[in-house]
């Protein structure tokens, strides 16, 4: 049997040692490709290159590993990836590991996440890693052996036709790590804060800040399962399509 | 009683025709505010700006509307409006009208709807209005009046606490045009060819280009709807969890 292609990006750079973790982790498990932006990405939500051309470069980063560096988005390391390098779909599509959460409503603005979601979109199953730590130093341990617990069974299993996570790495020992807990969204959002400044030449500008609000009281979040020790596993849709909404809209507007 | 705040913004820029066609629409229904990027931002997805600093500053771009532009990404707009500006919710936020179309997968991709997801994560009523017409001569009559017809249901009605709709308005004269449709989101996605070029150092170098595939032939979606000669509004979530998807891996995955 053929081993499978595992194709790897981030969304903090094919240099962070978040991507040499992940890297580790999965190398024994079939041929992994890397393609990750040049620099990083952090915030990038969705963002695919459109305006601007795009450079893809082949760079010596992980030991026997083939790798390139691009110069898009993450979701554009995917594309790219499909296109000119895998000239096939990959078997599997991880995207990380974040230093720093990405969990509950972050998903939305999280480059790590887009990468694997642009992965799904194409049928490909896929998950986003995120530690939360967002230190240089971090460490990585729990979160690799997490990676590969849930590599291997994607990788194995007859699995439904989307399979795209959102997984959350607590900093934590094998002494205090809880395991993995398959999880939903929690309902949060972040406040805002600018913090205002005043440039050299007298004009404002803003840098954004902002305090993290979970509004979710409700057993089973990510949030929750995160703050007890656990690795969060959320299941993601690419279907938006709010259903209640649409029953109450066909109900309440004649159009 | 106080007239409502209407927020307005988008992705194409403040000084897009499909802006000015916005601030028309709705100027009769309450106070508008207009926040919107100093350049085009398309195909930013959920961007956020959180590694350099953010500019706004007032400009005078349409009459008698207050306005500011902003070097951020639409989401970034949303965020300062509400911080440095409005300093309370405003009652609806608008994001468009966009130049060209938003439907399905598009919703992922796109600055338009970004804009407004990020109001409804602040529970502000909202939607992304998109005009299927790229062409900066494009008309807006029709959408202008798709605009108020929505604007005025979500300024007067009893509204669940999450209402987001990402519209999309054929091409279309009032002869022609058939109404709004309550739709679903198409499964869809881009089949990516990216235009290899070498550049004058031979260098290569990529352009995105891309082919949009609909796999989805059952009806109630965005794309049928918009094909028939109807507006499509679909109402989005901002959980993203994949319930089915939970109920599987509860199922067939022990932890």
């Amino acid at each position: 049997m053929q081993r499978p292609v595992i194709l790897i990006t981030n969304d903090d750079g094919i240099t962070s040692p978040g991507i040499k973790a992940l890297v580790d982790a999965v190398s024994d498990l079939g041929e992994v490709i890397v393609v990750a932006p040049d620099s990083p990405q952090s915030g990038m939500g969705h963002a695919i290159t459109i305006g601007d051309p795009l450079r893809l470069d082949k760079v010596d980063v992980f030991d026997g590993v083939a790798s390139w560096q691009c110069s898009g988005t993450p979701a554009d390391c995917v594309k790219l990836a499909r296109d000119k390098i895998l000239h096939r779909k990959p078997d599997l599509c991880i995207s990380g590991i974040n230093h720093g959460a990405n969990h509950s409503i972050n998903v939305i603005y999280s480059g790590t996440m887009s990468a694997a979601m642009e992965a799904a979109i194409e049928s490909v199953p896929s998950m986003g890693v995120s530690l939360l730590d967002h230190r240089f130093e971090a460490d990585f341990t729990i979160a690799k052996q997490v990676v590969h617990d849930l590599a291997v069974r994607m990788l194995a299993g007859k699995l439904p036709e989307h399979i795209l996570l959102n997984v959350n790495i607590p900093i934590a020992t094998a002494a205090t790590f809880k395991g993995m807990k398959i999880c939903r969204q929690a309902h949060a959002k972040w406040a805002e804060e600018f913090d205002h400044r005043t440039d050299p030449r007298g004009k404002d500008y803003y840098w954004m800040t902002g305090k993290f609000i979970n509004m979710d009281k409700d057993p089973g979040t990510d949030v929750e399962a995160l703050k007890a020790g656990y690795a969060s596993v959320v299941p993601i849709r690419i279907d938006f399509t709010d259903t209640k909404m649409k029953e109450w809209m066909e109900r309440e507007w004649q159009f």
